[in-house]
């Protein structure tokens, strides 16, 4: 059994009692961080992605210079798409672009999840030398798309302003996507098993697309294959944590997922959450990512009022209410953090 | 005292009793019209909204060829902006884009809300014109962006990502942006009186950004200007609508703003509103638009979900969460319109 010399996050996905809020950042392995962009110059997105020595180096920044509580893998949503046969390139400040998208039924064959772990190696790998890198400094998070989000992109072809192609697709031809869904959930189930075996202390389901859809399709299309992956998922006691954008409507059923972590976006008054849904799971969030713009007064008022509105008691991890946007003063990132290491006791 | 054919909206916004649920659609003077497409050919966008004739022209189309139960005056939201000082060019596809845009504290004298009666004149006249042409076949909505929406755009100069000017705005110098705030309210406030003088029948207030703040935020700088303008509008019975993206943490207090009628988007069971806020405003919404992607069976059942999760009674207008989109097909869009009128019947 491996012994962590900072437990704090783990203990808080668990609700055990501990002495301050944990808090990491996500996409804190970014762009912000002119370590990275050090890293970066020399090889594309890809390139790092899938090579474990690089995706180790740039894992590990945030913890050795901002002092957060957990790490996460470098990785992307995209390897999944791409190990199931779909190729993407990164474009620069362009996001994701698929070299084909599933357009007709037919190509339901082009897809295939075989050898999932042997065309997911360098994950696996990046895994296992963090792993040791880390040496039990902090824990290490793994992470996948969900399947809803999963399959938008493989369906939009990258990013999306009206989301189109996915909505025609639910409404004209559901039980087609929910075949790809069902597909698609098969492979991050697998895939997160593995990173738990590899050694990751806990995994994170990002749903960045579910909020798109109304209350009742949200269910359908999007909440059901997130349950499906939080039951199919072999784990010990590894935390499943589900973060979800904009699915306001749903959160006491994404709370009764069977997930231990919700993780909320910044819309929501994280101690109104925590009223509704109770005391079934843990809360992860939600300081409105652009607050780190300000100076450092107001990261304090805004850190604060966060902390305060989810009240004392175990239970809560501090993080964004989304990905840290690339253009933030890593000042500012770790004068939050230690905002957060201070202001949180109180509350403990 | 104006006699209308068809009042069934201006009733609706009141609760009154009627003998169906009345339906119009947001952007539904647009792209998605070949008819539209033919005037837009023969001349740009802002043309289009500064020629009364050719604003008069797509107003009208869709009562024609669709069929909806009112007409919005075709404009756009930035005219403010503009008459305020601030020249935009609306750039195909991309969206619109500011010669310049509010940085600093100086800046603010660059603005001027004089003679906006002179400058908003082509508005007027197409207003009055649009009048003339209906002949009371149906009521006339005019509009505005919030304050908070309009302030985005000009401190922005467009559309946005991540919103980091604004939000950095927001939180580096909050004095500045309420001066700003209550300076664009006065010019809001004025020019939908002068609508309303002119002849509309109801205005619609356009948070289209008000959702990206967090809850204590929201209420600070878009809820409280938009109850600024809602107070001083001057009107004798003419309902006010608010329209609002993303705003699921406060919409008993925009109920409770003075509005009329509350607009909500697609990510609401609009039942489950009703129920929230009770009898006192009238809500309006809130199908997601890209249903309209679908085929008929599926319009009619997505379209009777939302007749049928607002229930029996008055005091709803149908219409999409969102405005339609541009590739939609007009045909759908005319299915939709008639499938409302036909179904609604039996909630009432």
């Amino acid at each position: 059994m491996e012994k962590l010399k900072n437990d704090l996050f783990l203990r808080a996905c668990k609700k055990e009692q501990i002495d301050r809020t944990p808090i990491w950042i996500m996409r804190q392995a970014g762009r912000y961080l002119p370590e990275y962009r050090k890293v970066r110059v020399n090889s594309d997105f890809k390139s790092m992605v899938k090579t474990p020595e690089l995706a180790t180096e740039v894992t590990l920044q945030p913890v050795d210079i901002i002092g957060v509580d957990a790490a996460i893998i470098f990785s992307d949503i995209l390897v999944i798409p791409e190990a199931l046969g779909m190729n993407y390139e990164m474009v620069e400040s362009r996001g994701p672009s698929f070299d084909w998208t599933i357009t007709h039924e037919s190509d339901f064959n082009r897809l295939s999840k075989s050898d999932l772990s042997d065309k997911l190696s360098y994950v696996f790998d990046a895994v296992k030398l963090t792993k040791k890198k880390l040496n039990g400094r902090v824990p290490l998070i793994g992470f996948s798309g969900s399947p809803f989000t999963l399959l938008t992109y493989m369906v939009e072809g990258g990013g999306s302003k009206n989301f189109s192609q996915i909505k025609s697709l639910i409404f004209n031809n559901p039980e087609f996507a929910h075949k790809l869904l069902e597909f698609i959930s098969e492979a991050v189930s697998e895939y997160l098993s593995l990173k738990i075996k590899c050694g990751v202390n806990a995994v994170q389901i990002f749903d960045t697309w579910g909020g798109l859809l109304s209350p009742d399709l949200y269910k359908e299309f999007s909440l059901k294959y997130i349950k499906k992956v939080i039951d199919n998922v072999e784990r010990t006691d590894e935390p499943i944590i589900s973060y979800a954008k904009g699915i306001h409507h749903s959160l006491i059923e994404l709370a009764d997922s069977g997930a231990d972590v919700v993780s909320i976006d910044w819309t929501h008054d994280i101690g109104e959450v925590r009223k509704l849904i109770g005391n079934k799971v843990a809360l992860q969030g939600n300081m409105d990512p652009t607050v780190l713009y300000a100076n450092t007064d107001t990261i304090r008022r805004e850190a604060v009022k966060v902390l305060d509105s989810y009240g004392h008691g175990s239970g809560h991890i501090f993080n964004l209410g989304h990905g840290i946007l690339p253009d933030i003063s890593p000042a500012n990132t770790k004068a939050l953090v230690d905002i957060v290491k201070e202001e949180s006791k109180r509350y403990h």
